[in-house]
């Protein structure tokens, strides 16, 4: 249910199962994971998360898929720890990524968009987290992601209603960091320009902003690196740089 | 000066104090942390803080009051511990809690509106958190909700100028989650929301949202429970679910 | 490349060499920190960091001094600790701190404005954090002051593609905390509103907000302070306070 493609530095993963609404089924999520592990094994430069199907991003969990867990415990940790498992396969790509949202994005779709590092929302973005909705509940690493981008009045008001917002809502509130027409385009367009920039810097600070603890030495280091010869020479001689990986 | 009333699976906490804009004093934060309580053991799904008082949400503590605590020191702590009673009782209710705010919200009173999940002003909301004014400080729980809804620099923007925001300003910035004309109406309206959602849920996802470390295998059990029986046969049935508490 | 003068309570740090862009050499960071110890020595109540040059507040580090860096790693560490070594005099400064951004913000212009208390853009501010650009990274400090001011997905947005925002759209993202025609302007009423504030009040903010332990022996204090003995004089006497330091 997912396609992987790239135009230059540029991987796409795509979700491709339209007529189930992107739903992912609990068998579903290993695949995402290898799908995230063959960009990371390639030389992308970005990651844009996307989808096939017009007007729908990711329903979420397959919900008549999760009703086979009541009667079968073992089956519960198991979903969890595919779930987690190729949604930390996503936040841990030492590239940038970025979900190109165009359509409905509920449930566990929000989840895996916040694992990427930048949401960009179209103009038929909609939002809803909704296992309040059928008695079930957020894993909480995806709820302490959602706490952090939208705080924790925004998060209990997402989470209690099961509420649906728009882009433009999502973009107010942080849980998504653009808002446009086209969200394709913008995803593109920022992909490109982050592409232009030195890998080596997006690897380091996508590092540090996760906290990483040797940020001082990687920053000291970054001054001898192939990278930085490349941005100096071109100040030195005025022009742009050309960064390789 | 705390009236408690209930519509329905929605219990409102109203701070009827008028005569004194619903100023605390320090003998009625234990009065607060009562009704709190009661709230709690009822069945209740959901608590709404309001004020029948037009133009007027809480002015906080009773300057007044404040005066007798030069004196006597013993009382100053006494003051800090009866209110992070109040507050904290508040912020442990194990059902969703929103401030309905249409009128001034003053020092404390903000604070006992960050010790709600969900904040919504109306069109005469007003706010500010005003200890520099009178040369005392604000308590360091109540100061670090504030920090995590609206970041460090509103934070001290705020406490520093002792400045007024209304309800589109104070929505800007997170200090509410919603901005609207009539606030009662909109906390009445996500309160109903709220309380056709699994109750199961709503306690579970607060605990997650507050950070418990057992939230892998809270999501576990969910699936075992009887919301999500009640939300699976729903789905199957293509009905809405009827959640008993 | 520092003008240090007062206007009353008001102290101002203004970058003073406009022919650079107020970019800061490796051998001016030493100069800033001590113009900040020069001002936490003083009786100043609050600090405004401002530029005397027209549209640009600070292009950041000099890259041209940065490419000495290549061959000789034992400045890159000195560099690194100089940065620091500003940048935490600003923030520890216990007194109100507000960069005034009326121009270019870049670079390690923008770790200086993230350890102001309070940013205020104003209609020609211009923000950009550029070290992808040439292969370098961010300091470990001001990226989580960034993080923490306007979310990581932000954060990963500005620092990765190093794009320029605007005054708005740095206030939507919590970048700045005002956004205004004139920043000098706003800055100076609101340092006039602040100073007009208890300065224990301040100080003691400054301390809880940065998450001080003793908070609650704090808020005991205030109440036996000064500062609050008039206070609560004022009030009595339905009258200003006049707080003296």
């Amino acid at each position: 249910m997912y396609e992987i493609d790239s135009i230059g530095p540029v991987a796409r993963i795509s979700f491709a199962r339209g007529k189930a609404r992107n739903a992912i089924p609990i068998d579903q999520w290993d695949a995402l994971r290898e799908a995230v592990e063959t960009v990371g094994a390639s030389d992308a430069r970005v990651l844009i998360l996307r989808s096939t199907t017009r007007n729908i991003f990711c329903a979420g969990a397959d919900i008549g898929d999760l009703s086979s867990l009541q009667e079968r415990p073992a089956e519960r940790s198991r979903l969890r720890h595919l779930m987690h498992g190729a949604i930390e396969a996503l936040a841990a790509l030492p590239i940038a990524t970025i979900a190109a949202i165009d359509g409905g994005c509920y449930g566990a779709g929000v989840a895996i968009a916040l694992a990427c590092d930048i949401r960009i929302a179209g103009a038929k973005a909609a939002f809803g987290i909704t296992p309040a909705r059928i008695g079930i509940l957020y894993p909480t690493t995806d709820t302490a992601r959602l706490k952090r981008l939208v705080g924790e009045g925004q998060a209990a008001r997402l989470l209690y209603s099961a509420m649906t917002v728009d882009g433009a809502e999502a973009l107010a509130m942080g849980l998504v960091e653009q808002a446009t027409r086209d969200a394709e385009s913008a995803a593109m367009a920022l992909a490109e320009q982050i592409a232009a920039n030195a890998p080596a810097s997006i690897k380091g600070l996508k590092r540090i902003i996760a906290g990483a603890e040797d940020g001082g030495q990687m920053f000291d280091d970054a001054f001898g690196g192939t990278d930085f010869a490349e941005g100096a020479a071109a100040f030195r001689e005025r022009r742009k740089p050309e960064f390789r990986q």
